[in-house]
């Protein structure tokens, strides 16, 4: 199969931009609340309408495509072959319902299995991030240059709160060893944050939708990404996903093996 | 001593409005950054140029006043008798140097002891909170509604990185029955956050100049602001400060005493 990445990419902006300014439109109306997996795992009728749309758009316009969605509008995919799209409507949700900021729309897009597009919207900054290996890494209409390759003690590191709180992973002893921790609550939010070289790295556990956009731009961008063992992550299953420049990664590494 | 809080107010708030223009300005100038207590205890060039103005300004307007400036632009302060003001120049130094967002600029008034008026600008997102008992509390031109008396289970808890990640004061134990715990970084931001009703608490360890202005407009909106002891704070003096909900400050102080 070939495609046109960048046709891809510019329907993806397209369809997102008009699906988070739907989101800020109606940030303030009641919401339809439940509960997923857990307690604070939560899902709107917002989640749900924009996934819908946004799986839409994608059938229409790449009808022989297979997608993953988040709220399950999409397809059950046994593999990577072909054209596969991973579409979160909301990342961060508990934000979105809370906040009111701090969430993001994110697609990626994968072709055999290997990132093309990338884009996550962080919808109340309204700071469109998308990229993707044919054509670098942008804000808006502004490219992002890699990120200085920093030292883990030289710089800010986003964390998952549970895995903090518990030292999973032994994530507070590298926690100690940076210039400290920040919890936001959105993986969107936080690839953003170390594409841009605002925090040196992130560590959390994910699931395919979560990390595909964001894994594609920073891989293009020159940071690692991988599992906490430092594997190739699975696009099908959940992982303990550790995003970071590569001094970051192996001094994380160093680490963890160290600890274990 | 009688004093004109509305006068105070007004003219905080100007001064603040400037200096955080100021410093949107020049958000992007090469810093000339230097630690202070520890490695990740920054201060900047700005920090000492935006205190010094302020106290200049405080000087002129109110000679007879008492500055406690983080800075040290201030005077030496031993008790709390007369009019005192508490100037945070740049609140999440950190931030304004890494991440470029989430800082603000602080200023508490307090009078003999009793907290008159409180002006937190968050900086980048352009809302100034100011308030004190003569006159609620607003969000730029807006009334801040009391937040809802919410229980430590139905909310998010800012906290400082340092206290979860060692688990101090059982905070990792509070956490864990929370709605989950964000980490920004700036005590004045996260002071804004929970006056909203965004998070329903908050926790670190604080300086005077961190803690004066937020809560002057959190207990102005009936929010409990002790330190973890539950005693009143001493406002010349760090603290193990604690903010919240009624429920939610109950909450946590019989979490810390069941497991002290």
């Amino acid at each position: 199969m070939t495609v046109n990445s960048w046709q891809i990419a510019t329907k993806l902006k397209i369809w997102i931009q008009a699906a988070g300014q739907h989101l800020r439109q109606h940030l303030y109306d009641d919401l339809q609340v439940a509960t997923k997996s857990n307690r604070n795992d939560l899902v709107t009728n917002m989640d749900k309408a924009t996934e819908k749309l946004l799986v839409q758009e994608i059938r229409q316009a790449f009808p022989e495509a297979k997608i993953i969605g988040e709220e399950g509008f999409g397809d059950k995919v046994a593999d990577l072959s072909g054209l596969v799209f991973f579409v979160d409507p909301i990342d961060g949700t508990m934000n979105f319902v809370k906040e009111k900021e701090n969430f993001a729309i994110m697609i990626g897009a994968y072709l055999d299995g290997k990132g093309i597009v990338g884009v996550i919207l962080d919808v109340v900054r309204q700071k469109m991030f998308w990229g993707g290996p044919e054509f670098g890494v942008y804000c808006n209409d502004i490219q992002i240059k890699p990120p200085k390759n920093i030292d883990l003690a030289a710089g800010l590191l986003g964390v998952s709160g549970p895995l903090l709180r518990q030292n999973k992973y032994h994530v507070a002893d590298f926690v100690a060893q940076s210039s400290g921790a920040r919890i936001i609550g959105s993986a969107g939010v936080e690839f953003t944050k170390v594409i841009q070289g605002i925090e040196n790295g992130y560590i959390s556990h994910l699931m395919p939708w979560d990390f595909a956009a964001g894994k594609i731009m920073a891989e293009t961008l020159g940071l690692k990404v991988t599992n906490i063992d430092g594997d190739p992550l699975n696009m099908l299953s959940s992982e303990i996903v550790l995003i970071a420049t590569e001094r970051t990664h192996q001094q994380i590494m160093t680490i963890t093996r160290e600890h274990s």
